[in-house]
Parts: C-alpha cells; structure tokens; sequence
C-alpha cells in the first residue's frame, strides 16, 4: 500500500466539499437551473480576483485563456513585448507569434525575476508596443515577477495593456486587478482554486474591451466579445461546464469564508516554511529573484539527478512532485504549497525530501528541515 | 483553513476506493444482485480471518458481535473467565453478567497484558468455566494480549470456548484463528479494515456450534445459527447493510493486492516507528506489558493533561487523536496507525504531538522524534 499525495504546481487536489459538490446531478447550460449557479460563480470570480471588470469562465485549459488574451485585442503586426522567464513566458512568445503578433521579448535567465526597469526602458524607447505579457508566478522556475510595479509601469505608458498570466500564481499571491493596472488577467482551476482540470478564468478591463473593438483577428472558439455578451445574461457562449462550475462556486465559499488575506496569509506561511527547511538542509532554491508562494523550486546537489528525487519521491513515498522543465531538467525539482494545502503538506514534503535525499547518499541528518518548519508552522 | 486527519483507534479514514466502491445505487438484499456480493465478502473475510469456518456478518457495531459471541453459546448460570485489562475487557464482564453468566475475572492492571500462566492456573483450578473472554488488542490501554499463547492453553481445557475480541486487532496483527484454537472471534468495520461503522464480523468454529445447539439463551437478532443458514445461501438473516458489504469487498481486494504479511508488516512498522519516536521525544508508553500494533497508547508527561493534549491536536491541527478513557483520562492520549495508514500519517502524528507539547511548554526539540520515525520508515 502505498498513499498518495499530491505536491506539484498543478493539478493540486481537490478538497472532498468540492468534489462533493461536483457530484450533483447534471444541469442543463441552458435552463434556468444554471442562472444562478453562473452568477455566483462569476461574482465569487470578481471577488477573489478583486475586481469590478467582467471575469469570463472558458472551458479549456489556462493554456485556451492565454490564447483568447492575445487574438481578442490584438490585430497582425502589432508589435508587443514578453517578459519570457521560463517554459511559459516562452509559451506567451509562442502564442503571439502563431497569430502574427511582432514579438519583442525581455529574457529572463530562469531563476530570476525581470528587473521593472528593463520593461520600462523598452516602453520609453518603443511607444508603438501595445501589449506588456508576463507571468505571475513562473511555474517552471518558481520566480515571482513584481506584478505591482511592472503594471504601475505599464500604466504610465498611454494605451498598452497589461496581460498577466495569474495561472498558477491566484490564490496564492495578492493580485489586485484594479488597483495595480492589470488589464487582462488569466486564471486556470487545477491551481489555487483546488478544481479539477477543465475551466480557464481571464478577467478583462475596459480599457482592454476598448481594444478589442478593432482587434479583426481570426477567432470562434474564445470569442471573448461573445463571451461577454453571454455573461452579462449568466450563460456562456458555448456548452458551459456546469460540473466545474458548480464545484467553483463551492471552491469559492471555502476561500470566502477563510478570508482573502487569511488565504494569502497561509500561502505565505506555507511557501516561507518550505523555502527555510529546504534550505536548513543545505539545498538551494532555484530562484535568486523573488520566489514564488505557490511552488519552491529546488536545486539539486551536485551529483544528485533532480529527475531521479522526483521518481523516488513518487515510487518510494507516494509523493508526486514535480521535476524541472526543459533547461532546468534534471537540476532542481518542484514542490507546490498551491490550493488545498496545509501545514502537514509542508511537513510531509521536507520530510520525503530528507528521506530521498538521504537514500541516495546526501549527507542530509533526517529531521532538519522538518523541524525548522515545525517551528515556523506552530500555532 | 484546516485539513483534518482522523488517527484515532476507530473510525479509521476509509479510502476512495472504498468510499466510491459504496456509492454504487442500492442493490436489494434478497435479488440475485447480491448473491456474488455476499459470496465474495464472506470468502474474503475467511482469508483475512485465516480460517476455514464462517465468518458470519451483522448489521451491528463490534459490541453487538460481543454480545451475539455470549448469547449464542452459553446459558444462566454458565461459569466463563473473563480477562479484564481495560474498558473492552470490563464489556465482556458486563455482557456476560447482562446474560446471567456467572464470571470470574482475571483483572488485569491497566497498561499490562495478561500473564498466561495466571489464565492456564484459573483453569487447572476450575474445570467447570465454560469460555475464556479476551481482547487481542485492548483499545483503551494499547496492550496486546498473547493470543497464541492462551489459545494453546485454552485448547488444552476440554471443551472451553476461546472467544477473542479483535475488533481493533484484526488487520493490524497476525491472528491465526484456526491455528491458534479461537472458536469465536470479532472484528468491526471501523477499524483495520477500512470501512465506515455499522458491520461486525464473527467467526465461529465447529466447537462452538456443538455448544450453541445447547444453549438456550433468549436471543432473536443476534441469533447466530440462523445467520449461518442464511450465509449458506448468501445472505444474512435480517435486511442485509448491502452498501458496507460492497465497500467490504473492495477494501478485502486492496488488502488482498497487498498481501496479508505485508498487511502486518506494514502495521508493525508503522507501530514501531510510533512507539521509538515517541521515545525519543522523552514520554513513556503506557503499555507496559505487549503493546498492540494498532494503537500507541502514550502517558503525557508530569504537568501536562492528556485532554488537553487530544484537544490541542485537534483544534490547532486538525489531527484527530484519541484522549484517555476511565481511569486513564487525562494521564494519556493515543494514536492510532490503524488501517487506511501509511508512514506519513506517522509522520504527521510525531510532528503534531512535538508542536502541541512545545506550545504546551514541554522541553521538546521539534523534530527529534519525526527523525527517529523517518529513519525507520526509510524505504
């Protein structure tokens, strides 16, 4: 027998009042059964992504979000600038390119945060850049990007939109739409929102329907116009997901009735926790910028394959992390604190971690890390 | 936020499979649909049993297969040795004396197993007791009794019972029940064997039905012989709890994919590692005697109540333990590794109890006994 448990930076688990919830008989899209069920879901969206722009709910991956957030409001040539620190700041590359967009892009090396003040040297020296895209919080390397100032930034420069991609970053960070100047926000619900895979969320500003007035970019399936029209009557533009829908909303009452900042609080304590026992036993995070709160990344010692911690946390312990990605294969691994997740989390985690490390000949005394989270895990 | 754990001696957590295995539509107890199910249960329950007598299934609690193990088999005035080393050895007193049995009691000190020899003496003496009553593993003091070892002794005894309480035992320790000569043995749902309260499991031997063809105590739902009718033909004397029997089978069919030692290695790993890591965090076990592997019974120390104990673990961390009973109340608090229970939840235990003691002001160094635990459960 072996348990599992679910540690990496997305799909996280799902709380069993969710997958309760999800149990429920099927509802027609269409009947007046699902109108209230769309109209809390999408009031609730308002709430945790704090603001008062419309929040559309897609059914596709955060991937399908990311796509609608470039072909709604931007037209071929247009030239736009990516902030690409990581296997998916590459992937906002990518999608802008697919659709003709003349990419402009700050690299990041991986572990790093982008420095503010290169984004707004290129926005002074290029006014014709109408779109600034970027992540939240990079999952492939675990590194915050300062969300805050850089739309503080982006702000100043006339009508370029500020595109984040919040995907494994909601919930778990403080991300004021309104307040910090985020014009189109992405959100997916295998992250922070402990949902199954299935339902993408990308909230849009004015100023960004504004845009899209002229964007005459090919689109069907994430026509966000459409999309809007059909919010404004509690519906969706095609087939709605009503399971994951109906599992949002109680996905929504659990995060409402912690308390936003309690919400954040916690990711805070969880992240703070894993990053200082990983470190009490001698290994190094990844990110020299600033880390994200959802998922550590880890380096591994000299010697030791990360791909290798990754498979014996899984076959040995149950635990399914998560490796690095592309460039950082095999040199760090990932361990989420994202969503339903708690202080035991934290605790099984480092304990896997010493475990594994140990069984592989690192000189690691079990113990040590576990204890410095205990300490700052204490109530 | 708080993420619930239930170590507690009984219920135990049940798993997915199981519980999903039980949300299957009702299937009616006297159709054909239910035949198979009952056939696979009771063959499975004679595997884990070890035996080849019917293991009969009552729609009861544990205690209500203790009484059936009493009414069924002796009659007013029957002399029967109870063994009492607990709360669950006082129940067979009282079981019995409810029936009109005349008992003498070999009243064990709590924390103490039973001395063979002092049970092999009572019967040399008095060649008229009818039955000897024990439990495998005593819940409230987490003392294990050495089953073999009384039932060669028993089995020397001409046609003496040997009726054995394993409600809390089964799964977590080997109980031969053919083997080692126990006539009549119990076990419940809510324990080792992963399932929801509301079933109990009593086998019976050849011996003892001899003795229930003379016994002629007043009994209509407990009424064993006719539940043996009824399992010949797959089914159970009264509406049958069809939803635990299906959850039954498959919880067997995961035990059974395990492998009935690994079962018990597992349990005694996990046992071990409880007991030495509570060791080294400096409090003492109560069991002074045999402990059992299905629950540590731990004395708080000097200054330090044992409810508040349980109740720190509960409200300040979600874990679920299990505080003192009678006159152990306050003096200890107990942790179960029952069932459904993997390294980690040792894990989560030791760091749990190593928290709430230092909030509880006791000189504990967080960590040094989730160290001991961790190298014992190294794989």
């Amino acid at each position: 027998m072996l348990k599992r448990y679910l540690l990496a930076p997305g799909p996280t688990p799902v709380p069993s009042e969710v997958l309760l919830s999800m149990a429920a008989p099927i509802i027609h899209h269409r009947s007046p059964d699902f109108l209230p069920v769309l109209d809390s879901a999408k009031k609730g969206l308002q709430w945790l992504y704090q603001t008062k722009n419309e929040v559309l709910i897609l059914s596709s991956t955060g991937t399908g979000g990311m796509v609608g957030s470039v072909n709604n409001f931007f037209n071929k040539g247009d030239k736009v600038l990516v902030i690409n620190g990581g296997k998916f700041g590459e992937r906002w590359t990518k999608i802008c390119q697919a659709y003709g967009l003349a990419v402009e892009e700050i690299i990041v090396e991986w572990g790093y945060s982008v420095r503010p003040e290169d984004v707004e040297e290129k926005l002074k020296k290029d006014k014709g850049i109408k779109g600034v895209f970027v992540q939240a919080s990079e999952t492939s390397t675990g590194v915050y990007h300062d969300i805050k100032n850089l739309g503080s930034i982006v702000k100043k420069h006339g009508d370029t939109l500020f595109i984040v991609d919040a995907i494994s970053a909601l919930v778990a960070h403080d991300l004021k739409t309104d307040e910090w100047g985020i014009d189109i926000m992405v959100g997916g619900s295998q992250k922070g929102v402990m949902l199954p895979p299935g339902i993408a969320f990308v909230s849009v500003s004015e100023k960004a329907w504004a845009k899209a007035e002229t964007s005459k970019m090919p689109r069907f399936y994430f026509n966000f116009r459409k999309e809007r029209e059909n919010l404004a009557k509690n519906q969706t533009n095609f087939t709605s997901p009503v399971t994951l829908i109906i599992g949002l909303n109680e996905s929504l009452r659990m995060l409402q009735a912690e308390g936003l900042e309690n919400v954040f609080r916690r990711h805070e304590m969880l992240a703070d926790a894993t990053r200082k026992a990983v470190r009490a036993i001698g290994l190094e995070l990844y990110p020299k910028g600033s880390p994200s709160n959802s998922v550590t990344a880890i380096m591994t010692p000299p010697g030791i394959d990360g791909q290798a911690v990754y498979k014996n946390l899984r076959e040995k312990y149950g635990i399914t992390a998560a490796g690095g990605q592309d460039k950082a294969k095999g040199k760090i691994f990932r361990i989420a604190h994202l969503g339903y997740s708690d202080r035991f989390d934290v605790i099984i985690a480092i304990a896997g971690i010493e475990m594994v490390l140990k069984g592989m000949g690192y000189p690691v005394k079990l113990g040590t890390g576990v204890a410095v989270a205990q300490e700052l895990l204490m109530v």
